[in-house]
């Protein structure tokens, strides 16, 4: 068996397991077995319904550490894939099935990468970790979260993280993900007097006091983003008014609306500034938050020169450093201090019907993870 | 039997008939048959699911009509009611059941004020016809519209229109309706394009776009009102957008808006300057228009001035001319050419659970139609 073939063949192995969230079905344990052999202590962590495998080599500084997930989201219509998606199938040079670019195909370069960087038996500067979930696709509340609270509590630091997921447009390592932004979202209620249309003297129309105040909020800039992050987005994304009648004016109207925003702000500052423009509107209201994640940054530094180097020597071209797209798990690793950068396979059909990747692009995410494990750990 | 005890006896008659739109369950028959007795002609007009019914009695001019409606609203919850509502009870000298107020009181005191003025055996200078539809509560469809149609189609006009709806607010008579608004109903759809919050640069979300435009519907001017008609009000009933992700940027937000409008400003006038609105909005919409009832208005004139002479003598105070409230068969008369007025119990009850009427006010009601039969008949 090749070395490229390792890679190929262990991916298959995790697609056959039918590891929808918060299933793990059997991949941690295929993994645990092949980092056990490299000499890394494996400590299984199950939260409530989800299985989580953090694995260490070594007792020293610093600790550079692999993070992705085992579980995948659901399929979707099964007639609609061309084959089926828990049994991969190679065409044209694709791997085709349920994660395969999101994220199995990560999980495989990174146990290859590792066995054969160890194997080349460098003298090591550093420690090697998995941290493993499979909750990333699902509520984020057993995952990757409750593994750093224990890591956390009994003081275990993460130096350099490298999150698998699929970061990559066009080739592979075209987009480095060196941070996210944070996403906060508000239940909004504002509250009127009911009545009939045709005596207005009696209602207070709630959409009509709200029309200024969404017009205010969807024009506000926020901020103008830096040279990391774009501007901070607000986006309504419901609202809802009216009992189904024509001549009835409702008395509350419901409004949900998300913001993706950038290190320039923060959730408090944005909140804050939320409340006074629907206070200057003279709105009576009630309002609920929910933030799903701060926003992260890991500046220039060793992991993101040693993750661009990677990809600088495996394709030859420069990777682009960005923070757009949803939120990830990297956004429970960063609070800790640790630096944090998401390199993985193209995404163009994560999460869709007929998933794939390259083939070819398994093998390059493979030398890329080994070269980075070489830039900072030898 | 007094005269007086006459209209109760009929509204009572009428109440033990359970006549929920569109269904009549008598109450026509049993009027016809009074009316047949005074010499009236009587036809019934009979239109898919609902029973007219056109008395006349003479083939001279002018015509003065008593206009109405048999049907009434559902019930609601049987169990809220203090006595059954199509069993007529009186207690406190206040007379329940559905349809009391709504106005098969006002039935009754058009036929006995009739039979009453027809009984002096006068020197009558015109004819007297009754309207009585079984579809006024309902779509609107197969009553009074149909009717009219079937008269303007045969060249039989009214020249004065006597509506019996529960106009007076404390006291019976206290507000004489001499118009109506119109009423303009708008569905507007407001276009965008759906995606992903993440990616604000590949939504256009209607929800913003739209909301500049509401703001300034909302706030806008649409005339003064005249002498006779309030203010033109425009109120925003209904409002939806959103998949319900909390994610996800809607690709189209629908609303449903109410104008009640004076007879300052057209229907056609409404609707042009709302679509300017919008365009100078640069939205993306289709608009679909309902036109629910043209304004009409009954100036001061043999009509209003009979009416309100008939409640100084009843009632010995001035009553008020009102175009307020919601639409009324009126609306299907007026433009004949006829004058309309609207004249009939107390409407605090109206359409709720233990609807009543005061059963004085069942003879005082009798006194005023009397009393206008005889100002513009002799």
């Amino acid at each position: 068996m090749s070395e490229k073939s390792a890679v190929l063949h262990l991916t298959e192995e995790l697609i056959r397991r039918p590891s929808v969230t918060p299933l793990d079905e059997g991949c941690q344990q295929l993994m645990a077995d092949r980092l056990s052999a490299l000499g890394f202590d494996i400590e299984s962590m199950f939260f409530e319904d989800t299985l989580n495998l953090w694995a260490r080599r070594g007792q020293g500084k610093p600790l550079f550490c692999f993070a992705g997930h085992t579980d995948v989201v659901p399929t979707g219509p099964l007639e609609q894939w061309d084959s089926p998606p828990f049994e991969p199938e190679i065409r044209d040079g694709l791997l085709y099935g349920r994660g395969t670019a999101d994220m199995k195909g990560s999980l495989a370069a990174m146990i290859v990468a590792t066995e054969r960087f160890l194997a080349k038996k460098p003298q090591l500067t550093g420690d090697i970790a998995f941290l493993i979930t499979s909750d990333e696709e699902g509520p984020f509340i057993n995952g990757t979260k409750r593994v750093i609270e224990t890591l956390e509590a009994r003081q275990e630091k993460i130096s350099w993280c490298l999150v698998g997921e699929p970061s990559s447009t066009h080739q592979v390592g075209d987009v480095i993900k060196n941070g996210r932004r944070g996403s906060l979202t508000g239940y909004l209620k504002v509250k009127g007097v009911q009545g009939h249309v045709a005596y207005p003297h009696l209602v207070d129309n709630p959409i009509h006091k709200a029309a200024p105040a969404l017009a205010a909020l969807s024009t506000e800039v926020w901020d103008h983003g830096n040279a990391f992050f774009p501007a901070t987005s607000f986006q309504i994304s419901n609202i809802h008014a009216g009992t189904g009648a024509t001549n009835v004016v409702p008395g509350e109207l419901s409004l949900t609306f998300n913001f993706r925003y950038s290190t320039e702000v923060t959730a408090e500052q944005l909140q804050q500034r939320v409340l006074a423009l629907l206070d200057q509107h003279q709105l009576n209201y009630d309002i609920d938050w929910v933030l799903n994640g701060l926003p992260f940054l890991t500046d220039r530094g060793p992991l993101v020169e040693a993750a661009a180097k990677a990809v600088r020597q495996v394709q030859g071209f420069e990777t682009s450093l960005e923070t757009t797209g949803g939120t990830s798990d990297g956004r429970f690793i960063a609070p800790t201090g640790a630096q944090v950068v998401e390199l993985g396979p193209c995404n163009g059909t994560i999460h869709k019907i007929n998933e794939h990747v390259r083939v070819a692009d398994l093998d390059l995410l493979t030398d890329m993870y080994e070269a980075i494990l070489w830039h900072l750990l030898t």
